[in-house]
């Protein structure tokens, strides 16, 4: 069932080759001070750092440079984000990058103004804002997160090994966010499959949970048909341009809270996944891969119709004559072959996790209930350690 | 491929049997002078008028009644509102009702402050509104049309015979609107059955266009097998929450933009209906349904991989050692069957037309250019005869 929910996505999206643009149209709306987020500097190599300064200064803004966020933005840049972001004033947070650029960017958009630790406000004590938001733009050069429209914003606390999410409402999704699917293809190839992974998780995530067959059932199918296709055909030719654009795309829509709708939703695996990240840092949708198959694995016989269902629905598996135990395991293995298809990191040895870190990672997994089955300390164990090579 | 596009659905939905309580919610937005729009008096049977009428008053706000909204609103019901709503000052339409009525309030809001005559200005030189716009809340009782989150409005001139409909923006579109799937109930099953073809048209119109295969297909494929699932129990179980939630949501999201990203979109089945409407003043859904078979199976042959692909990913036909042709037949005799068994209408002659019309209602249809195949008005009289009984 359906249920009683509230829907509503703020965010504009302009899409296509030709939408940077529109970013000209959107300035229009803000404040002359604009706190230009990136990371590392690759957008300074591909040129869109240039286009996007000198758009900027056409539009008469003052530049306010926060660059370094990294691929999972820590405490200490959040605070440090903050403090250039109250110097300076800011009116509009422009965010140039991937789904770590857009999450940090919307946590400083909530806490420039807030008088707490934003930490200790919105990680630990999950509150939600109550200052004024400063508004958040983005031009994405990533797929996966779908952090371009959604309230979503995770930051990792290195000290405390804590890597946590917090799911603002669509008070804080960007105003508005520019997909170019040509920004992604300057991204290595592990990193586009990690971004394709994360996309198919957040669909599994809202997929495996509840107990009716409602219409965000048949439209996770449909999103996690369409990356699928267009992954098998990005793998070996990464710029085709159609394939890209049809994963951005999907990216949007498997997390803009849309397929959540009549859904209790899991996250276990973003749990798991995400303690794995506080320990060894690595890429977010590797850490998801890392532990799928072993968490899917255990909780199958859970909510065995629904994985009966997304064998035969998602996979095409052939059901006549087995039973149903039979054809989920099938659809698993199939989704097993297409993650390796992907050359996706299968087991959390490989992204520096040890057994001697089992204990730590299993205490820092945030247990969620709304999936199939509710873990216990000892299950968490179990599924990370047979996520070991 | 996808192309260059903006999304953007600034309506905010409120889902579910306990949804209307937050009318009062909204109506904190809005000032004190509220147009309350509805149709033949089936809310005042129902309790739900009593009900709204008292929130209002809560809401200390002054009501201006404007009733007897038509299936097919007519311009002379327009110009009627607009002076309703220019005498009193209103600052929101509040739309009650099905399609109809929130289509008729989409056109007056978008007319109360403009001085040219509306028919001419939106439904004949198809202008965008240039004035203030009157915002609109709906409190939707019928899925269907999908009015409730986009910008479409249909109007009838009978003087003309033209029914024609104006897709205006994303500032046209309701500010909110409020979906309890229990005031669907209430509804003969000829109508609910009409606004099941209605949804399911609305996919097709989108899906059978264009080239590619994208996401957009996937997710019209995904919308359309949760309408005929959920038709399916609710054509014996009409008070089936489940079945009437489903069918409710899938309305909504048949129509409100997103599967036409990526797509040229076809709409000649609305067109040919709507000329059959004009002449007629027979409901909608059955006007779509009465010309769609005729209409299909001619275009067929000219957009062939993708009746292929939906008689396989729709209707589940089995490929193996069919020719193409075969397949994509087996496909629209499933939807034949599917639609018989709803019992729509299927021919034209059971909604009042007759072959002395045909010329006229030919010459009142509007010749799309997105679809598989550019029809002549030869071609379109040869599909009007077919679709005489």
């Amino acid at each position: 069932m359906l249920g009683n929910f509230e829907y509503h996505n703020p965010t504009k999206l302009y899409f296509g080759d030709e939408s940077l643009q529109y970013l000209n149209t959107e300035l229009k709306n803000y404040g002359k001070n604009v706190m230009l987020v990136y990371g590392g500097g690759s957008i300074k190599k591909s040129g869109l750092y240039d286009e996007i300064v000198d758009i900027l200064k056409e539009n008469g803004k003052n530049i306010v440079e926060d660059s370094g966020v990294m691929p999972n933005p820590t405490v200490e840049k959040l605070n440090e984000g903050v403090k250039i972001a109250r110097e300076n004033n800011v009116d509009l947070i422009l965010a140039v990058g991937g789904g770590s650029v857009c999450d940090y960017s919307k946590a400083v958009s909530v806490s420039v103004h807030c008088n707490d630790d934003p930490w200790e406000k919105y990680y630990i004590r999950f509150e939600e804002p109550d200052c004024k938001i400063v508004p958040v733009g983005c031009v994405l050069t990533m797929a996966g997160t779908g952090s371009e429209m959604n309230g979503g914003a995770v930051i990792t606390n290195h000290e405390t090994k804590q890597k946590i999410g917090h799911v603002f409402g669509d008070n804080v999704m960007p105003k508005f966010s520019i997909l170019n699917p040509k920004y992604t293809m300057t991204l290595p190839k592990y990193q586009m499959c990690a971004g394709i992974y994360d996309i198919m998780n957040h669909i599994c995530e809202q997929y495996f949970s509840g107990e009716d067959d409602n219409t965000s059932d048949y439209i996770s199918e449909a999103l996690m048909k369409s990356v699928i296709a267009a992954s098998r055909i990005a793998k070996d030719d990464p710029n085709n341009y159609e394939a890209r654009s049809n994963i951005m795309w999907t990216a949007a829509w498997a997390l803009n809270t849309l397929v959540a709708k009549g859904k209790s939703t899991d996250w276990m695996v973003h749990m798991l996944g995400q303690s794995v990240g506080a320990y060894t840092d690595a890429t977010h949708g590797m850490t998801l891969a890392a532990v799928s198959l072993p968490y899917y694995r255990y909780i199958m016989k859970y909510g065995l119709p629904k994985f009966k269902r997304f064998a035969v629905n998602v996979w095409d598996v052939d059901p006549a004559g087995k039973s149903d135990e039979q054809i989920a395991a099938e659809g698993l293995n199939a989704m097993e072959s297409w993650m390796n298809e992907l050359g996706l990191v299968m087991n959390i040895s490989d992204l520096g996790a040890t057994a001697d870190m089992i204990e730590g990672i299993a205490d820092g997994t945030i247990i969620m209930t709304g999936g199939y089955k509710v873990l216990d300390r000892d299950e968490i164990i179990g599924i990370l350690k047979a996520s070991l090579k």
